[in-house]
């Protein structure tokens, strides 16, 4: 029954006791598995923990173990099917392992961040895989490390913490690549859209944001737009792309503008869903109005027409790469790098063409 | 540092009287926020807990406040985005109400929801949303109710659990209206698909499955095929579509058969991926080789070419209203029925037509 007035009463282990009609001491050693309790004694606490529904207290166990087995993991928005994905690489390898997996999300707001860290850290979990919201606000992150729980940085690494584990991918590398495929169909104008909010600044370029993930990205696209002599490269750079009008506010405002960008490179699905229909509200085709290119590869990046070119990042592995190396330092034996880099591919579909306006003398 | 052979030891309230130079029980009166402690004492204490990097023992506060204020969140699959956007739905609630969330993922497997369910207790949740993988196997979901924690069950409801909250959609008459468009647009070989495991025996019309909210939808369907005649209405049901061949190898043989269906009715938007991509291997093309209607409506379903007819739910008001009746629980402030059931909506886009084999006079 499920009785609103009904108020919470764990059952203790003096419950247990008095039901075996034991020592609460001698339930407790039973309980707990330690010490010297006869059979006979082992089996009525039994019997007695069950009829009451008894639940071992955790805390109190983990203070015995020095273990909970239970992993904290923070992300940033489970609704991002990149999480998705990652949490069942890391719940495959911690279930393996014999490791529950806990969950918070933070909508990548810092202070969530820091409450879901202080929530873990009272549940006692053994350690944790944390999406860190900002580059350099880390010190509940630094509290986690001085508390001795391991910490593992998934998908992005921090200013601060030296030897902390990170388990990325090498986004700047990848993101080089695709605007270099766009420079070399002919393209000058790329946008960048992404959700990251900037600060109060407006970008410089070489900034650093407050996710190196983006950062990387934005680096890598600049890069390759410097060397190829593009002028004023940062201009279609949006970030903040969930505030006001949203992705297909931005969408809208940058194809509006004198000089529209003639490719777009979307950074996550979700974002690529938000722009690709607000294209399509404004009457513009993929790739003859505009290229374009997202991060992340799921089905229907193939169902739609045309086919997306997209930069498959190995999501999945990065999530076994992350629960695997917690789980070497929980139980304190770790061997090789602590950050470890996995590379994305760029994979060629059909949202990439030639711009209709030919800008640069090599295309 | 991030040592492997650091040996966790978590700061006390005896570290923190020591470092304030207080009495400990001074010290835990200060930290705990009650008794009487002047003010300077209180802000030595304080100074001592942050310096020290001291946490509050969440058991030791939850035994004084008789709260946590953290909800347990037990979900059969966050890869699918329906409980992606059904966890949002709880987050927002859950946050305005000054409470944590915190989640566990089961891959709709009962023996880690019963593994959740331990660990959340332990963890000493004040509440638990789970979205139960068995319709009949509850006992662990039954102890939850007996210890006095309040549970409500998300999108399914179980056989013999008296009273329990219920928040759920009305999955049959939608499921019945998408089968009723099919039939009135002239299908009578319609297929559902559905990853739900089918125990050791084949399916038998009437037979209550595992999850109600698939049951619904089988009877759903089966209702208004029969209603118009149809005769062997369920040959077309598949079940398990995750294991085996997946749910492509399902696709490929229902479209393989002799008589195969002329629409397909998927009971989730992963699901709905993996048909479509294999349509699109075989070389068959919606609506005019076979109709299409998906559970659930995400913005790709319109991307795609033809936009797809979907069953729409209200799943963010689902976990909004999940989240809000479990604190009211909590809260001791309950009214209103325990089962709520939200309508869903059948959106006409252009993946229905009628199939090129006629099967029916009146089409």
């Amino acid at each position: 029954m499920n009785e609103p007035t009904a108020r919470r009463r764990d059952v203790t282990v003096a419950d247990v006791a008095r039901e075996a009609k034991v020592a609460k001491a001698t339930a407790a050693r039973s309980l707990g598995g330690y010490g010297a309790v006869s059979d006979d004694v082992r089996q009525r606490v039994q019997a007695a923990a069950e009829a009451l529904g008894y639940h071992a207290n955790g805390l109190a166990r983990s203070m015995n173990t020095g273990r909970s087995n239970t992993i904290g993991v923070i992300v940033g928005d489970i609704e991002n099917p990149y999480f998705g994905l990652a949490m069942r690489g890391i719940t495959d390898t911690a279930k393996a392992a014999g490791y529950d997996v806990i969950l918070a999300n933070t909508g990548e707001q810092l202070d969530a961040e820091i409450d879901a860290a202080r929530v873990f850290v009272e549940k006692r979990v053994d350690g944790f895989i944390v999406a860190p919201a900002s580059f350099t606000l880390t010190d509940h992150l630094s509290d986690i490390m001085h508390s001795g729980r391991p910490l593992v940085l998934l998908d992005r690494h921090v200013a601060n913490l030296d030897d902390v584990d990170v388990i990325e991918v090498d986004n700047e590398k990848v993101a080089h690549a695709a605007a270099q495929h766009l420079i070399d169909r002919g393209h000058e104008r790329i946008a960048f859209i992404t959700t990251l909010e900037l600060g109060s600044n407006p970008y410089q370029a070489g900034d650093e944001l407050g996710v190196s993930s983006v950062s990387a990205r934005v680096n890598g696209i600049l890069a390759a737009m410097n060397t190829a002599g593009v002028d004023n490269s940062e201009r279609y750079l949006r970030f903040g792309a969930n505030s006001g009008s949203g992705v297909k506010g931005v969408t809208r405002e940058l194809m509006q503008l004198e000089e529209p960008p003639t490719a777009i490179i979307a950074s996550d699905s979700l974002i690529a869903m938000g722009v690709l229909g607000e294209l399509r509200e404004l009457g513009l085709t993929v790739p003859d109005d505009v290229s374009f290119i997202m991060f992340d590869d799921f089905e229907w990046a193939t169902l739609i027409s045309p086919a997306l070119t997209v930069i498959a990042q190995p999501v999945y592995e990065v999530g076994v790469a992350a629960a695997t190396r917690l789980i070497a330092r929980i139980e304190g034996r770790v061997t090789g790098e602590p950050i470890q880099v996995f590379p994305a591919a760029l994979v060629h579909r059909k949202s990439v063409a030639p711009p209709r306006v030919v800008g640069r003398d090599d295309a």
